[in-house]
């Protein structure tokens, strides 16, 4: 989940159902399926320029930690993420949203056949960024090709080629549709929210709509009223109890959370260029 | 999950789905629901009379000490839980199962109530007693309660009391329908299992019927033939795949599993007298 | 540790030894002994008027949330504690500081033969407050005694209550010496601190000195002047680097930091009343 | 701490200090220094050829699983670790003892300098053996640099070939003095232990003398009678009590335990051959 907008207590974003828009897509992701179970993060910018992060590896919903902690922290711009383990340690260097510097990284998916490409992809990260890989995750490797692509210059070309260039190891390596994801990056002041998989079946990402014009349609939603017009959630499960409220984010696209107007384009891979 | 037998490795008993007669049982009740995810615990007897205990607050499915552990571990009496916790903290010291001097005792269900009851029911526990208790939960007051009760003697009688007292307190507490319960003790030598509750819905409670016959009516499983005629489940779950393999404990009712011939009895709470 | 005065990041208080007065005090007491390391605490007043807890049974030096959290944590008044724990399970509910309301506590110290007296203890607890205990320590016991005790409308009287309730108590259990304790008790307004042990060999226990004089003092330390004159540190250990910086509490005393005029007073346990 | 000799409970190893040669070794390593607060872990062989771990990232004196633990598990060959990190994450997946296949590995000590050499070490590692480092130690990548180097057919040069790699890189890297080890690596049969460092000023390293003589200087000590001639042990502190018990590894040495005559040979370091 992306909370972008005024500054408000991260608790009314994560814990009260009566103050938020996301409660029922939080309440199904961080309580109901034992898959997202293993461990759990936020991150989010307050105090300096440099983001945040909580991340332990008990399940969200026992932290009294998290609890306390969200009646403290005050922000406006928050990232939240459940994890559901595919097969590496359950440890807090594991947990989303990863960090460096002052942006924040988190993704919802897989690279399929990534025991098999680790060691290429690793390589493949740039030298003086290697040594602050921490922990052992395909989510965490994505991030630092992403970041060795040129993330903190240009998101989108970087995450394409970041893209890419797993998509071509992977055929090199006999891997089929390696690259499941929904991601999400942010410097602080934008964000960005990719959908892609190889196979054009991504998982489901939704962004909130205008609150001017949700405000339109449900004139008797209190909170509505309450909610800056630039507020903007991107989460991964529709809510279902406000028409209008969700868009989904098409298959293969890409969407920015800006001062000024918002952008959703497609997104395509760019794959390494071979020399022959 | 209860099993009394030959000594086998925990290993097959807890995960390994080709070798175990409860994996389906198991695997629904560790893995595939997130109530469950508040803590786990195993108790065996092994070296010694007295039985070593293995608790954690993190999801069974992802201990790996867990998985390390019960692949060493070989033992004829095993007590294996999967905590959801009904409001008390996620700590060791509320996980099942619970032990006292040679005795382990665990429970699934609730004291309804219990918040407000509490002080009384900790009050009635035998103040040489007392200082053992180390966790919060209801599960271990009606632990103490009925060791006070004389559970070391007399199993029966003392559980009666026990639920008996609460029960009592209840009604003078304006409590409806306190106590929802399946219960195990043991000595190290035989297995008490209790089907109760104040409504009479009580959750399930299955235990494995008589191996010999099992194998006449399945002479095709291999497994069959290495389980010796004394071997007991008890379970929560039935196991859908072994059809004549599981018979409910009927509600209100108890077992006993022990050298020579079980025993399947009803059960009644004795209230306690009242001194006009 | 406490902390009262102008609002200032945790961070700088708990981590960044150039800017904290309190370093070296806090240096030796949260990495250099094994024997704080079971676990540890701090509770803060932010938004609202409850104050927030986020305590861990990490050592504190291992806990990278802490780190995190302190760094957007801006604070009037702080309580900062490590435990050793003395036999009591090293748990989050036996972390300090305990809340209860808008009260926080907090106790280095012990009551010696605790878990012969727990029962007696805890059944001296008002029945309304009781179920609200979540651990299991002397400390949390010792809460609840000042809190049954009046804590909340006379702070001085119901901690010489629940002492004296305790070495009353000892008395006729046969424990000699049983309380040894510094406390700190704080409603978010002002804060009180006790050193007081029946031996009347209490652990340390010092204040700051007023920043004003200590400003004078010390003209060259740039740290001073941002200081404002209100600004209070209790703590268990002197620092060594600013000759006149630290005044002991004397044995057997209490100090009040507050609005307006300090207070530093002799304290002395109240007995109960035994009816003959 | 290395045990290898007769089968025995583990508890009798780590912490009955009245049955158990090396408590106060043990003593001082696991409770005596908040230096070894960060995790411990034990590995053993008992059921199977491959060795079960044990391993958390709680204090080894907190463990109450680990106390629970030990007083079941019998064997005849036992690696402990405590863990002092030397800036690396507090996680299962980076406590001691490492395995890979029937094999243990750990490590006291550091490589300086690798922050900046981990990834040419990591890339030394052989591809196929990559996808299995789960950890982000400097200890763990000794272990797979010797494994690399054909620690499972010839350890002594294996771990030669390791120590002289890194000191190659280090020298072309600008590190002084990389390498700081003892080390013991096991096969379950045989136990390697080397004292080394590139300054030649190495952690201390001793093993326990021949039980037969050490039963001829002390008749009068009941446990020895009880060990077998076979019974060695490995630990990084002298034991204090038993004059004759502990003779020092010298510096730049490895000892082999092993079936028949035991060895005990100079060190030294293979560079890597620069193709010119």
């Amino acid at each position: 989940m992306v909370y972008s907008g005024d500054p408000v207590l991260a608790e009314d974003l994560l814990f009260k159902p009566e103050h938020s828009l996301i409660e029922q897509s939080l309440h199904s992701r961080m309580g109901a399926t034992t898959t997202n179970g293993d461990g759990f993060g936020i991150g989010w910018y307050g105090e300096g320029a440099t983001p945040a992060l909580f991340k332990s590896v008990d399940p969200a919903w026992n932290d009294e930690n998290l609890r306390e902690l969200t009646t403290q922290v005050r922000t406006r711009l928050l990232f939240a993420h459940v994890r559901a383990s595919t097969g590496t340690p359950v440890q807090r260097s594991n947990c989303h949203p990863f960090r460096h510097g002052d942006w924040l990284w988190m993704h919802n998916g897989a690279v399929f056949g990534f025991h098999e490409m680790k060691r290429d992809l690793m390589f493949a990260v740039d030298p003086s960024l290697y040594p602050d890989i921490t922990g052992s995750t395909d989510s965490e490797a994505l991030f630092f090709l992403a970041l060795t692509f040129g993330l903190e210059d240009d998101p989108v070309t970087a995450v394409a080629r970041a893209v890419g260039f797993v998509e071509d190891l992977a055929e090199r390596s006999g891997v089929a549709n390696p690259v499941q994801a929904t991601m999400a990056a942010t410097n602080g002041e934008s964000v960005w929210a990719f959908r892609y998989s190889s196979q054009h079946q991504s998982r489901t990402l939704f962004h909130s709509t205008n609150v001017a014009q949700l405000r339109d349609l449900h004139p008797e939603v209190e909170m509505l009223r309450t909610l800056s017009d630039e507020t903007r959630f991107v989460v991964s499960e529709p809510l279902r109890d406000l028409p209008g409220a969700w868009r989904e984010v098409p298959e293969s696209s890409y969407g920015v959370i800006q001062p000024g107007e918002d952008e959703l384009r497609p997104f395509a891979p760019i794959r390494p260029a071979h020399v022959l």
